[in-house]
Formats: structure tokens, C-alpha cells, sequence
């Protein structure tokens, strides 16, 4: 990988031979950003490009370069791509669009490419892509003509886009490298951070995604290099997983993007929704170490402002700091004992009084900072450009309340007025100061490295995600490859997992019944069992809530003497003697993601699961720190805790149906998809009354 | 309230002796922001500031000013709040803050203020005020220095912080007017909003609030003006809302904020939740007409932000609208003949191969715009700051693409890359475009726009809200004052209302008893009536689904044994025959909201109530409407709807009875909280199975 980043030598092949306003040159960009390797252009038809003597052909060259860059029209790029592996290049940028990103015939041509590729040994980056951008070495493959960041900040994206690169400012605020793996044909998320891992220039990773490339492979890798490089996802196409809800029931809430989520999650990875929280996000990790806790200190010169940043603590998850008695004294002013002091710290009224709100400012600062209570500062200050208003040098407040934060909490402004972009751009320099475009910005980023702190912490403690698990057959071997499996014929794999159905047992005769229903325990139900009665409630062939022998006794008979009356050829296989269970009613079941495969899935059942969508769901195999999590993370978890004086439900038991479920998605690959509802779950047990399991050759 | 913003002579007490940077003396902001009235000065101590001469005391005055700007310290507001009344002043803005905003002193000062005012026939803007912006006339009474807007937009703000006024820009965007209500203790949003009906100047109206001060009377005026001038509303201090979760069941449902919520929903009022949406929603309305339908056409020149656009979307309210077969001649280039055309339209493989971005741009704006299913456009542009990229002016091109935009349809942009500053301030000038700060704020900016035309449509059908409903005493006459009543003592309250308990008869003997449950219909339920069993249930007093009249005899005998043996000297009023109801259960209620008054509440009952709190309010006395609305606005409304093959529960029953929840809320003021749980649902008929109302004087 390290070569992708910064070849000494490479070939363009395709540039332009216009240049200067609107031709997009991709030579020109290189050359504008500084680069210092050699550059080769090949061209069929002029001898020089931009002062650079042309090649007609790659065979030409004097030496094989170490990447070459196609821009050619992609009826072209394979024939070129040829004579780039026959030549002995090893890297290829291949910018060209109108591939996978376009039409069957550019789905072929990606397809030959790759074919092409793994025959040569030659790697490929693309094809769809802006290519790399490395401000360190003053590398870009571009074709749009960006400054180069002097001072390049340890910040990699990794994206599907050169939006990413072109826009830099209002997605990851700064670039120190980026790479746009555009189609993926080749070269993928999992392999760049892979290498990004031990990139030493490579703090902070930002990724964008459009689907979730790589599978299993990027969610392993991911989650191993996010214990200890933070990486912040924006992963679009949220929307389209509304649209692609599955045909049946639990498919319906388990929609792709849902899954990512928990995928992510699972993984430790910061997503972002959109770009706003991107930047916010990005910000926040470019400027600061780290935030110890969620309590957050502010210092505002607007009581207005105090409030809305609370109302964002309580958005974004992050905590109002108790305000530290010990600096009051030191913040009262006897003109105004009326004032009164909490965390947000009102500073106007004192700044008034006394003359200087930067003093205010810094003290109340200080004092925060100096609090164990207090894990960040947010200052809210106006920024007036009016000259009446230039008594106020933010630089130099802030590198004073620097020397007083030894422990390096994070400090965050919120400007406003009309002089934010000159106080901005003042305050660029200072590196440990940000100033955020709204006080929810600020929020959200603060909140984004208390999250990934806390995250950091907790993977300690905890066993890695996307745990192996080696197939147990036997059981499995029983399951059919296709077809649907329903009622008793699901319940019996089921069983074999650990997942046990209502108990029952047939009888033939009241008597049996009789002790069949003392085992038990009343209340039971009688259920006919005939291959005539399949729809048997609807025929009237069940009973419900039998409450002792005598009603047993009756009933018993009333149903034989109707099973006889209605069908009386019927093949009756016998009356099947069922506990009567109630409980809470969850559902659990297995869907499989066409990316990352088997998902276990639980949540509220019964008549509330479509309207509430109570789910939990976790990519199989899963351990049962991940069931517990799951059940932890319902919002039925209080119920089935127990509430208002109910006992609480057999929790042991739900876990372990699910990592039954677990179990059998690694064994039967070919369940397409399972649902169990409901689940029946009480303090006696749990039991899964219906399921319906759907196969496909896997 | 025309005064209070054109007054043509005032007289400011408590100017500043210094002046120049870092003095905050109003007098100079006032000179600087232009205005031409006349200005007084009364100051005890010098004879001149700023070149005017001062008055020793109000009474020297030449004339009696339109207005009095005070900002003494507190104790001394008093007194000259005073001598402005005996001088004959008619409206005085208090700057001053230490009052209700500060300490059980300040809020006595403000009371003894307000008495004043009364008693003087004078009208108070404050105190804690930044006063009154007027950028038409040139009149600002703040102590900051803000810049004077030529083109004063028709944006009119009252807020309760001056903030709004110092930082426009990132709230509102632009200021036409200004007015800061501060701690409100007279002069308060309803009247304002009342004058701003009339207000030629005002068009769009922006309200900072902290609480829903003046409570119902806002309300009522907000909801009216609502129908023609938009109320943009940023209502801070939802977190408080949490903390003050009530103390019982219904009341921690009913948080402060959702039901600032629902009532601003049902007045049309458009809430945004932050800054970030405030500034987006401002923006919208300060540039755009209106946008008939929620269809957003898209030119994007990165498919990645196409994607992002549609993410937005859909979390916004807006849809994607189908792309115009017709313009795609017009577009396809026979040399990308592999590029697809969608909506999002990504112009980018388009630009680059015709040699021209804007004309392809101009091209897929002007058809986007013709179709009739495009209700405004997304324009998505680099903006690069290079002089190789120059050749892009936006300005033209938005000027030729409005040519061909007679129906005014919004036209919005996002714009990224390092020349966004540059672009977006030689697009300031064009009325009718707008650059927002991100795809995210631009579709928020639109959707509220199609949510409030919307509304302004459906409102025309609708009955206003906050209907007024006579008290029918009679009934309410047997209420209590104060008190609890649970139980048969509460569900009789309720029969009154329509809302009926669940149906039964008291027995004697079994004969009795079949009768009764012969007419109620099976299944039934018995339950012991006895002052010495109010527990009834724990004592084994009750005897569930009873299905048949033999069950029944049985029952009732072995209920009266069991009570003789158990309490041999107790008295039995009679064992009760109820009907057995089943059914969805459902939450009803009332809660009294402490600055709207009653609100009737309806939500999921039974165990999920606290887990889901899918409740739906509204301020009470609600019309069939409402009712109507409210029940469609639960989660569970497709189940009381009927799914799964279940018959629907009877809706009719159910808005019967939040109708009856609302009369009775009228009529007996002294109810501080009412819970309904559950109320039985089924398509026989709603039944309430038990109640507690919780009464306190009014």
C-alpha cells in the first residue's frame, strides 16, 4: 500500500492536451500541488504536453514506473491497461468513469479489468476515481486543482468519491491523505486500513461508503484498527434501505441500513449521519486528544445560549458539569450579588461590571478547567467586527487559559456577530482550540470523542466482536436446502438449538389427556392434530385456558365428537395436550444481509412489533456478551426485567435462544431468513410457539 | 406597539459617561446605527456625552419623549421608572437586568415595576432587554454595535435574548426588525405578534422563546396570524422538559415540551429544534415564495452527493421527484451513451465531455424546472477558488436558469470546495437563490417551506384550534374540590361524560347473577363487593372468564363461601357480574400543563405505556377533529385500524370519549390530573376499566 501513497515515478496516460482554465489536466494538478517524482506522459499524437516530452507508447518509456494513472475513455482502458502489466507497472489509477457505475456493458469491462489484473499481478485503484491525495509527499492524482495543506494533518479518508477530496473543507474540515476507492474493483476499504493501521502519519480515519464494502473482512479489520485510531463513517444511502424492506415480517425491520448500524456500533466505529455532523465530528477528533467524561463546563456571554446548549447536551449525550463552588467567590462581584452563578456560567452581567470580559472569561475558564468534574469547556463569546468592539484578542485569552489545562481537555468555541470569520481565522493557528459553526457542532464533536473514549475503554472488558464459531452438524444436517419450513417441522430444528417449543404431548383419550395436562400443569389447550385440520383454529379444533380435569374431561370430548361430526372420514393423528403459556411475546429469528450475512435478531412480538419496531440485532455468530447486549438494548428491556410488580422474565433463557439461533445460522448457511413469533417469555421459561424458516440454496 | 418601534424622540437614562471600544454606551450605537429622532440625555453628574447636552432629570426635558431607555442599576429603576411615568412617558424599555431573571429581590422589583406601569397607564418593554432593532427607520436601542442592513428584509424577530439581534447571522440570517421581550413582565409575544399582523413591513415572523409565555392567549393569536404569515419558532429549554417529569403515570408522559409541541403543531407554528434549523428555515423563507408540493429536483455534479440528497430527503420530509423523460434527449451525450439519467441528474460526466458544465447545468435546471412534478431544485456546485477553474459564474447562470423559471419554484444551492466564500458573496445579491451551508440545512430550509404551505392549505379545511367550550356544570357539580378519587367513584365521575366503565350488575344469588350475565353475553367476570374487601383481587375475591352459566353457578357459590369463611362477620353488598372486556388496551387522560391549562392525553396502554410512550396530546377543549387527529397521530393506529385479519376497535367510541375527556376538562378546572388505564378497545365498544383523578383547587 505504502506505494499507492507515494510512488516516485508514474505514467499519465489520457491527459489532456489542453490545459489553464476549464481543461481539468490532470498533469497540471499534479505539477500545481508540487509534486517531485518523476512523471511520464504517454500520448498517440503530440510530442509534448505542459513541457513534458510525450511518449507514443508505454513500451517506450526508459523505466517502468511505479503507478501509472489511465484517463482514457473506458472503451480504452483495457487495451491500455494491457500494455501498463506487459510493461511491468504493478499500481493502476484508473479514473475513467462508465464501468460498474454505469451499464451492463461497463460491469463487463470492470469485470475483464479485474480478470486482466489478478493474471498480471497488477493492482488497481478504481475504476470511478479521483485517485490519491497525499499532502505529506505533495501527491495527487486529480483532476481538479487543490491547495496543498502546508502543514498536513494526521487525518486519512478513505471515500467513494473525489467529492471528498475537491470538498475537503466541508466534510473532513482537512486532508493529510485520501484515497478514493470509486467502484472497488480491486483495491477496498478492508486493505487501506489494513496499511492505515501502522501508517504513522495516520491518526484519524474517515471513511465514506456507499454499501459496506468488504463485508466481514472490512467490519473485522475495522473493528480491530478502531481500539485504537478513531474512524468516523459517513455511510450513505440510508434511504434506500427503506426501500429495499424485505418481503416478509422480520425481513421488513431488519432493513440493510439497521443492521449496518448495529454493525458498526458493534465494531466501535463513530458514524456520522450527514455532513454537518461529519465536519462537527471531524473537527472535534483533528483538535483534541481525547474527553475523559461526559461533563461539559460553558462559559457563555448569553444566558439564551446557556440554555440551548443544554438542550444539545441532552440531544447529543453529554452532561452539564455540576458548577464547581470553589471558583464562586472568585466570580462574584458585590455590584451585582444578584447575579447568580451555575454551569452554564452567565459571564455578561460580570463582564459588564467589571470592565473586562476577557478577565471574566479567562477566570471562569481557569476555574472549570481546573474542576475534575468538568471534562471540556465550550465558550460561547461574541465576535464583533465593529471597532467599538475590538477590545477583544481571542488568541490571546485562549493561549492564557491554555496554560492552566494541563491535562488537555478539550476547549471548543462558538462565536458569534459579524467578526466570526476574522476571530476565525485568528484562531486557525492555535491547535488546540476549534471554533464549531453552531453550538450543536460543538456538541456533537465533543460528543463523538466522549463516545469513541468511552468505547476505547470499554473494548477492554469486552471479548471482540464478529466472534468464530466452527458449525456444530448433525442437527443441521436434518434442515432441508430449500423450501419453507412452518409450524412443528421448524420447532423441531428449534429444539435441537437449545429452543424449545410449547410443551405438549398427544393423547387419544380424556384419560390420557388427564395426565398428560397433571404433568404440565394447568392451564392447558387441546389442539386436533389431523392432516385434514391443518387450518384448525379456524375449523373450531382448539380449546383454550382449561382450567382443571372436569373442563378438561369436556372438553376433550366436545372436540373429538366435533372432529368426527365435521370430517367423519377424518384421519385424526390424536388431540395434542398443550400448555397454556403467556408471558411477554418477543420475536427472535435469523435474516441474512447480502453483505454481511446471518443476522440474530430479537425484539418485541405480538401485535406491537410492526408499529413499534422494537429491535435488536447483531451479525451471527454472536457471543453471549452480544445476546445480553441485545436484550439490554430493547426498549421492552424494563419489562422484561420485570415491572409494577411482575416477576421478570427467564433472561437466561432468551439469551440463550439466541445464541441458539447463533449457532444454527453458522451451521445451515441456506436460512434465508427465520422468524419466531412470537416467543413466548415469562419467569417459568420461555417458549417459541410458531416460527416459519425460509431456505435457499445458499 | 407602533411607537415601540418608529419612535420619533426618546430619552435614554443611564448612558455610559465613556464611549469608543469596550465602553457599550447605547447613546453611541444609537448615533451609529442612523437614528434620526431626537435624543436626550438625562445624567445626574455630567452636563455632556457625546457632544449631547445632558439633562440633571427627567422632568427638564423639552418635551415628553415617545419613549425611555433605562439601564441604571436595579435598585435605582424604580425611581426613575417613576419620574418618567409623572413626566407623562408612555413606553419604557428597562435594559436592566437583576430582576425576575436574578433572585427573590429582583422578582419583587419586577412586581412592584409592573404595579407601577398599571397604575400609570405606561407599557414596559423588559426588563433585561436589548430593546428594539428597527432597520427601516434606523432605530436601535441596544449597546452593541451592529451593523445597519440597507435593504431591511421583511424578517421580524422577538426574542427573549439579545443574542438574536448581536448574532443574526447565525439565526436568522438577516433582521428587519428586532424586538427583545426580556423577562416580558408587560409588553409580551401575544401583542406583539398582534401588531405584526398588520405590520406591512413584516412577512415572516421569528420568535426566540424560553417557555410559551402568555400561554393560551399566544396561542390563540399565533394559530390566527399563522394562516398567513409563516412563525418560525425556536422554543429552548426542552431538556427542563425531562427534568420535570411529573410524578405520576400520565404526567411523566406529558412533559412541558411535547406538549408545546403538539400545541404549536396544531397552530401551524413551525418549530425548529436548534440553530442549525432555525438559520436553514429563516434562510428558506427570506428567498422563496413558497414550494407547492414536496418533489425536490436535484443537479448534483457528484453522485456522492446525490446520494447524501436523497439521505436528506427522506429525513426531512421531501421526496425525489421522478425524472422528466423529456428532458433526457436533450441531455444524453452519444459519447458517454453508457451515462444514466436519474434524478438526482448527475451533470458531471456530462460537463466534462460537452467541454461546458454551466451549459449542461442551464440544460438540466430549465427542464427540471418546466415539469410539472418538480416542486423546487437543488443545485449541487464546485465552487473552486483556483484560476485553472475560473471559468464557472454562477451568477449568470442562476440569472439565465431564473429566466425559465416563471413559477417561481425554489431554487437552492449547495456549494463546496475552497471558493465558497467567494461564490456565495457574489450570489448574495440575487434575491431569489440561496447557498446553504450544507445539503442537510438545504432540504430542512425546504421541507419546512412545503410543510407550511401545506399546512396554510389544510388549515382552509380544518377548524381552528383552541376551540372555545362552554362549561355544562351539573355533573361536575358532584365533583370534588380536591382529593383523590380511584376507582367506581371516578368511573361514575366519567359516565357522565360518554365515558363509559366497563358494563355489570351487582347479584345477590346465582339465579341473579345468570340473568345478568345472560344479558351482558359471555365471557364474564365475578368479582366480591365489600367495604372489608377493597383488595378484592389479593383476597381471592375475583373469578376470571367465566364462560358459560354452569361455570357461572359454580363460581358465584364458591366465591360467597369462600367470603363467609374467610370474613365470617363481613358484610357483602353483593358479588358484582361484569362483563369480561378484551381488546387493545389504550392510555386516556388528562394533565394540566402549567402555562397552557388542561391537555388531553391518548397513547398505548397496559405494560408497553411507559416503554413506547406513544402518546398523542392536545390542549383541551378539543373538537371531533382534533380527537380524530389525535388517534391517527399513534403508532398504534393501524392496529386500532384492524391488521392481521383483527376486526378495528370502534374509533368512534374512542374520539367519544377524548371528546368527553375535553368537557369534562372544562367543566371541572379543580382536576390536576385524570388517567384512564386502561381503556379496553375492541370493535364492540371502548370501555374504561379503571381511573384516578387527582383534583386540586384551581
Amino acid at each position: 500500500m505504502h506505494s499507492w501513497f507515494e510512488p516516485q515515478s508514474l505514467v499519465l496516460i489520457g491527459v489532456s492536451r489542453k490545459s489553464g482554465v476549464g481543461a481539468y489536466n490532470n498533469l497540471e494538478m499534479l505539477e500545481r500541488y508540487g509534486y517531485r517524482g518523476r512523471i511520464y506522459v504517454v500520448h498517440p499524437k503530440v510530442d509534448e504536453i505542459l513541457g513534458h516530452r510525450t511518449f507514443p507508447v508505454i513500451a517506450a518509456l526508459p523505466e517502468v514506473p511505479e503507478m501509472a494513472v489511465i484517463s482514457v475513455g473506458r472503451e480504452r482502458v483495457l487495451s491500455v491497461f494491457d500494455e501498463c502489466a506487459q510493461f511491468g507497472i504493478k499500481r493502476v489509477v484508473v479514473i475513467s468513469q462508465g464501468f460498474a457505475d454505469a451499464d451492463e456493458r461497463g460491469k463487463e469491462l470492470q469485470m475483464q479489468l479485474v480478470t486482466m489484473a489478478r493474471n498480471h499481478g497488477v493492482r488497481v485503484l478504481g475504476p470511478n476515481t479521483m485517485g490519491i491525495l497525499n499532502a505529506f509527499t505533495r501527491f495527487n492524482t486529480g483532476f481538479v486543482d487543490i491547495a496543498q495543506d502546508p502543514d498536513p494533518p494526521p487525518l486519512t479518508l478513505v471515500a467513494q468519491s473525489g467529492v471528498f477530496q475537491v470538498g475537503f473543507e466541508s466534510f473532513s474540515r482537512r486532508l493529510g491523505k485520501a484515497i478514493d476507492v470509486g467502484n472497488a474493483a480491486d483495491l477496498d476499504f478492508a486493505e487501506v486500513l489494513d496499511y492505515l493501521e501502522h501508517d504513522a502519519q495516520t491518526e484519524i480515519i474517515v471513511l465514506h461508503m456507499e454499501g459496506v464494502r468488504g463485508g466481514r473482512a472490512f467490519l473485522e479489520t475495522a473493528a480491530r484498527v478502531a481500539r485504537y485510531k478513531p474512524i468516523i463513517v459517513l455511510k450513505t444511502g440510508r434511504s434506500t434501505a427503506g426501500a429495499r424492506a424485505a418481503l416478509s415480517h422480520t425481513g421488513s425491520l431488519v432493513g440493510e441500513d439497521v443492521v449496518v448500524d448495529a454493525a458498526f456500533t458493534r465494531a466501535g466505529l463513530i458514524r456520522v449521519r450527514n455532513m454537518i455532523e461529519m465536519r462537527a465530528v471531524c473537527q472535534a477528533f483533528l483538535h483534541y486528544h481525547s474527553m475523559a467524561g461526559p461533563n461539559l463546563g460553558v462559559i457563555t456571554a448569553t444566558g439564551a445560549c446557556g440554555i440551548m446548549t443544554a438542550d444539545a447536551c441532552e440531544d447529543y449525550g453529554l452532561e452539564l458539569a455540576p458548577f464547581p463552588e470553589a471558583i464562586r467567590d472568585g466570580l462574584e462581584n458585590p455590584h451585582i450579588a444578584w447575579h447568580r452563578l451555575n454551569n452554564p456560567v452567565d459571564v455578561w452581567p460580570l463582564g459588564m461590571v467589571s470592565g473586562s470580559f476577557t478577565n471574566v472569561f479567562k477566570n471562569a475558564a481557569r476555574g472549570l478547567l481546573h474542576d475534575d468534574r468538568v471534562d471540556a469547556l465550550l465558550g460561547i463569546v461574541p465576535a464583533l467586527a465593529s471597532p467599538l468592539h475590538a477590545d477583544l484578542d481571542l488568541v490571546a485569552m485562549m493561549r492564557d487559559i491554555q496554560t492552566a489545562n494541563p491535562r488537555q481537555k478539550p476547549i471548543a468555541l462558538w462565536l458569534y456577530a459579524d467578526g466570526i470569520d476574522q476571530q476565525a481565522r485568528a484562531l486557525a493557528n492555535e491547535p488546540d482550540v476549534a471554533c464549531f459553526a453552531s453550538i450543536d457542532e460543538a456538541v456533537m464533536g465533543l460528543a463523538a470523542l466522549y463516545r469513541y473514549r468511552r468505547f476505547v475503554e470499554q473494548a477492554k472488558s469486552q471479548p471482540a466482536p464478529f466472534v468464530s464459531l466452527s458449525p456444530k452438524p448433525g442437527a443441521a444436517a436434518a434442515v432441508p436446502k430449500d423450501g419453507v419450513l412452518v409450524g412443528e417441522a421448524a420447532l423441531d430444528v428449534l429444539r435441537h438449538y437449545n429452543i424449545p417449543g410449547v410443551p405438549g404431548e398427544m393423547a387419544m383419550d380424556a384419560g390420557a389427556a388427564a395426565v398428560i395436562a397433571d404433568r404440565l400443569h394447568y392451564p392447558v389447550v387441546l389442539k386436533i392434530v389431523s392432516l385434514q385440520w391443518l387450518h384448525k383454529s379456524d375449523l373450531g379444533g382448539v380449546c383454550l385456558n382449561i382450567k382443571n380435569g372436569e373442563e378438561l374431561r369436556t372438553a376433550f370430548n366436545e372436540l373429538l365428537s366435533h372432529f368426527r361430526r365435521q370430517t367423519p372420514s377424518g384421519e385424526l393423528q390424536g388431540i395434542l395436550v398443550q400448555k397454556q403459556v403467556s408471558g411477554i411475546e418477543v420475536l427472535m429469528g435469523i435474516k441474512r444481509d447480502p453483505q454481511l450475512g446471518p443476522v440474530v435478531v430479537v425484539g418485541t412480538g405480538g401485535i406491537y412489533t410492526e408499529v413499534f419496531r422494537d429491535v435488536a440485532r447483531c451479525l451471527a455468530p454472536i457471543a453471549a456478551f452480544d445476546a445480553r447486549e441485545m436484550l439490554q438494548a430493547l426498549h421492552i428491556y424494563p419489562i422484561l426485567l420485570g415491572t409494577r410488580g411482575q416477576k421478570g422474565v427467564d433472561l437466561d433463557a432468551l439469551a440463550n435462544m439466541l445464541l441458539g439461533l447463533s449457532q444454527l445460522a453458522v451451521d445451515c448457511p441456506q436460512i434465508g431468513e427465520l422468524d419466531l413469533n412470537p416467543v413466548m417469555a415469562s419467569h417459568e421459561g420461555c417458549w417459541c410457539v410458531d416460527a416459519r424458516m425460509v431456505l435457499a440454496q445458499a
